[in-house]
């Protein structure tokens, strides 16, 4: 539980369009909200749906409490009317969505809400902060993953995010296949596997060295790492070995040229025995930085503030609009923005191979199905009430899948177009 | 209360020291921490310190529950003795600093923690999430209020933010002199005055404009602000005059090319009477796009994406480092930061005009007292105690006389060096 409660969590003008629409008789027409996005972050291939599962959660708990609604009143954010309607709200419409996991592209339409218009609207700032902050951060961290090519990746940005915003950001780092936290509340919550053993402060605290290394190996035993980098690394190292013996986990380094300080390292270590003792690297890294220590000897890489703050991209630019009301299609019109109302329904097609080729978007009506395709939506609450959601096991396991699928292009770190297209299709 | 339990908002590797310290009977050690950042983001003239106060409110609930302290034994993060010390948890230390609302700059000590190791380690990463992420948001959205020129600021970035993140950037925003937030929680819990009325999709989900204005005004009187954008925006406005008369308070245009749709906007208002009826503009603004605008005919602006995400600096690398051991300084000597040990007192040096000049910083020392220095640290938690801050509103009045302290060229929004230099000064 992170949320005494969500319900406040909301934009103001949310509930002063209930007090409108419950005045004006227009507050329970079926209507339905689409979350997408217009555009990928400049040069990035796909998105990386996250959050659902704790997007869910909070729904479930998103009720307003006397407290709440004596607030509302008494600022002048709702009337009388309204204030009984918010004193008695819980979401009884429907909610469905791509799986934690997938990826999407501009045009996908990631979550659908569906349901009267007030009990829709009120949840349309919680479900875009939660997605926003969660995709933005999901996709970073595959990128990264992909950087790492199968070495491990610990997140440890927690300290640079807002300290809830960490503990979603931990499992949104997990689920994009990191292997390790360091928040320990995202370790309670979502059993995510936390890490982390001393600081340079550790270090400091004693009168030298070897002391605080012999004290951590006392305390943790050999299967520890420790921070070489306090005063000079090559006699840190030296130190680490002589206190813990070649049967040393690893040891961390975090600050200086990592590649040319990898190498010395891993060379010192081998020449000391230690050849079994892993090198992690910390530091400011980011998926460029990951990816250039590739040829290095290199264990594990820490990432902590490019993960955290989605390495250039902290929103997915997600997006809550009403696309249908009473089954007619509405849209903003001002701008041509090119968005195409109607609820939508979603497949990803596939060549024989199971490579991804295009998704298919249709307005009010269905795609032709076509041999290799999946549909991307899935129900997440039915009538209000919650369906089982994949684990984030699960969700892990579907990301690694979709990024295999995609075209090899996709994968490149460098900027380019969206993975594959999204054909959206008008009602016919 | 955002949070109900604080303490495993924490990194892996602070209990993991506790640990280690308990049994080498490192643990009291009388140590200072300080946080500082060793740069601003790249161009920017000044930092902004905020979050001090909820920082200071969250830790009075810094303990381990029983239920916490099982996890994290069952778990292997701690061994049973640092299960114990947990499980009495409570800071008896010492925090001073500066006040929110203050400037800050590369090197400045905005936040001294001092006691026994063990209990200031542990508040290590809490202690920079709050700062880190608040710091960034104050810093970016004094920059829009200093482009606004006396204008008024909405913040309505919620929704680009983790869901309790928008909660503290909204305080971050109104604490640099926005005047409205969009989010009701802040206003719930900060006392920081909220503001909407609708989005398109009120419109929408009417039958026609007309109609979802009629009900807007019906509902929230003419003192309210219509949104004109859903269609077309000179209709719109027409519309809204009609619907709400000249006495209509204002009109929000939320796309489009501001510049020259506030000019059209303004010349047909003016010619349906409507003289008096304000113009808010919103639409993915940071401070050049409100500097842009500084000659047309705008008299809000609604600031979202940017403000919540620190305007390309989402953290304001904040580091939190020993600097003391039972009165040694102690310093990371592996990279030549160029940091001094020792625990800091920080004046900031002005002339007679009151103009400030430059920041000096003392370490293990006391600064000689100029006529027009100011000492810049302030008490805030003595022997475990809180000690009253200010108010939000103060604080807010606090930073506005800062930056008219400082040097004009401080205000610009290009990049450059900072407004003024910190001098600090070893022990000696």
């Amino acid at each position: 539980m992170s949320h005494l409660r969500p319900a406040l969590l909301t934009d103001h003008y949310e509930l002063t369009m209930v007090s409108a629409a419950l005045r004006d008789g227009t507050a329970d027409r079926r209507c339905t909200f689409e979350v997408f996005s217009r555009r990928l972050p400049t040069g990035r291939r796909y998105g990386v749906v996250a959050g659902t599962g704790r997007l869910i959660d909070v729904i479930k708990d998103f009720r307003f409490t006397p407290e709440e609604v004596e607030f509302l009143l008494r600022t002048g954010v709702v009337d009388e009317p309204a204030a009984r309607w918010l004193a008695d709200y819980r979401f009884t419409g429907d909610i469905d969505g791509y799986a934690e996991g997938e990826l999407f592209f501009p045009g996908s339409p990631i979550l659908t809400v569906s349901g009267g218009f007030a009990e829709c609207v009120v949840l349309e700032t919680l479900v875009l902060s939660v997605l926003n902050h969660d995709c933005a951060v999901a996709a970073a961290a595959a990128r990264m993953v992909t950087a790492a090519r199968g070495r491990a990746l610990i997140e440890m940005g927690s300290r640079r995010a807002h300290e809830e915003a960490a503990v979603a950001a931990a499992r949104a780092a997990y689920l994009a296949g990191f292997r390790f936290t360091s928040n320990l509340a995202a370790g309670q919550r979502y059993g995510i596997p936390t890490a982390g053993t001393a600081a340079h402060a550790f270090t400091l605290l004693h009168d030298d060295e070897r002391t605080a290394f012999a004290s951590q190996v006392a305390t943790l035993g050999r299967d520890t790492t420790l921070l070489v980098d306090t005063y000079d690394i090559s006699q840190g190292i030296r130190t680490a070995i002589e206190v813990a013996g070649p049967q040393l986990r690893a040891v961390r380094i975090d600050s200086g040229d990592l590649a040319v300080i990898a190498q010395q390292s891993r060379e010192l270590l081998d020449s000391l025995g230690a050849t079994e003792t892993k090198i992690i690297v910390s530091g400011d890294l980011d998926e460029y930085a990951i990816a250039a220590l590739a040829a290095e000897p290199v264990d594990m890489y820490g990432a902590g503030t490019a993960v955290v703050t989605g390495s250039g991209a902290p929103t997915a630019s997600l997006v809550y609009k009403l696309v249908e009301v009473d089954g007619r299609p509405v849209v903003k019109r001002s701008e041509n923005k090119g968005t195409i109302g109607g609820r939508k329904v979603a497949v990803r097609r596939h060549k024989p191979t199971g490579t991804a080729t295009e998704e298919v978007v249709v307005s009010q009506g269905v795609p032709d199905r076509q041999a290799n395709d999946r549909l991307l939506q899935h129900s997440f609450v039915v009538d209000g009430e919650p369906v089982a959601l994949p684990s984030i096991a699960e969700s892990r396991e579907h990301l690694r899948q979709c990024l295999i699928s995609i075209p090899w292009e996709g994968l490149k770190l460098s900027a380019g177009d969206p993975a594959i297209p999204v054909t959206v299709v008008p009602a016919g």
